[in-house]
């Protein structure tokens, strides 16, 4: 195995790094206007998923929430965000086979180099550690804040009601119940948040 | 002491995170046209410094490694961000009272809520655990790397001559040994990427 690690590998991991920095989400910043890039996204799951743990879950590994944190949508880098307010079966299935190429890419091209990078990864998707849970839990309650900040704007953009965000929502919360039933105040502020943010729906 | 979190703090550090994204760099994307933001060099730290810690210094905590590179930069959400490639002795007395006074509002506005934030940026800038160290000196080797991707058309853009950049370097170089040197394939990457960015500069 290969240990050094040379300038060229830095360069790689660099230009990817610039590359996920460009890929688009469907949230908007307050403006309205401008688009949450998945860069934004991620730092904002780390300091509100460290800043959660730290004051209330004290039995999670802070530093593990921090990495999964950094890791958890790496993916989009090739394969895109795929939004998900209003999403239909055959659209899930084509999300997930795009996410799973970009996967082996990114073993192939990192495997070697930065193992840390899909190693972490399949950590995180396995979902078996309690931080993993912990992260999945509140990269889904941290958009609403994004969409209560801009009026909904996104939503109003995508011409998505009211009545298709309960669907998803009602889905989403017993979804949640399975993974994160032991960090009961992730699903009251989730409750919270999906209040407000339906409310700010016209 | 306040001890649950409301959907108005979510709200409030989700506003901050994307104000923290607005910050531009000096440094460019790929193209020599889109700025980097604070965001995506969060990010891409975040990944090299992990990527290289775990392959080659396993006395290093990686989880404290991520969370240091998370919030290094996050007085710059109020202070801007300041290019420092041929900054003169009064700038660097400018910016050092405009972070002090950003880390200042930075403890008022999460020290209760999220302390997580205020007490790690501390601890970032107290320079005394080797994880520390270890980042600040990564955070100096990843924006050449952008410049090489680039072409150097940041210093195109603003007049930076080879000879501006090496007497920056000569001091960074002489200062990096003073706090890196337990890092020495750092020192080492740091070389090799400098010589070939000042190679790339007209």
């Amino acid at each position: 195995m290969n240990t050094s690690t040379t300038a060229d590998d830095i360069i790689q991991l660099v230009q990817f790094s610039l590359q996920f920095g460009r890929v688009a989400r469907a949230t908007l910043h307050e403006d309205g206007q401008r688009t949450e890039s998945d860069a934004e996204h991620t730092v904002m799951l780390g300091l509100v998923a460290c800043g959660i743990a730290e004051k209330r879950y004290p039995q999670l590994d802070i530093g593990l929430v921090s990495q999964f944190a950094l890791v958890h949508d790496l993916v989009e880098t090739y394969a895109g965000d795929t939004p998900t307010l209003k999403i239909s079966a055959s659209q899930k299935r084509d999300k997930s086979a795009r996410e799973h190429a970009a996967m082996k890419r990114i073993e192939q091209e990192f495997g070697q180099n930065f193992p840390f990078i899909p190693r972490m990864i399949i950590r995180y998707e396995a979902q078996t550690e309690p931080e993993a849970r912990f992260v999945r839990a509140v990269d889904k309650i941290i958009p609403k804040a994004t969409h209560i900040l801009n009026g909904a704007a996104t939503l109003r953009a995508q011409g998505i009601t009211a009545a298709d965000v309960r669907k998803t929502y009602a889905d989403q919360e017993a979804d949640m119940r399975t993974y994160a039933s032991d960090f009961p105040e992730i699903l009251e502020l989730r409750k919270e948040l999906a209040e407000r943010m339906l409310a700010a729906i016209p």
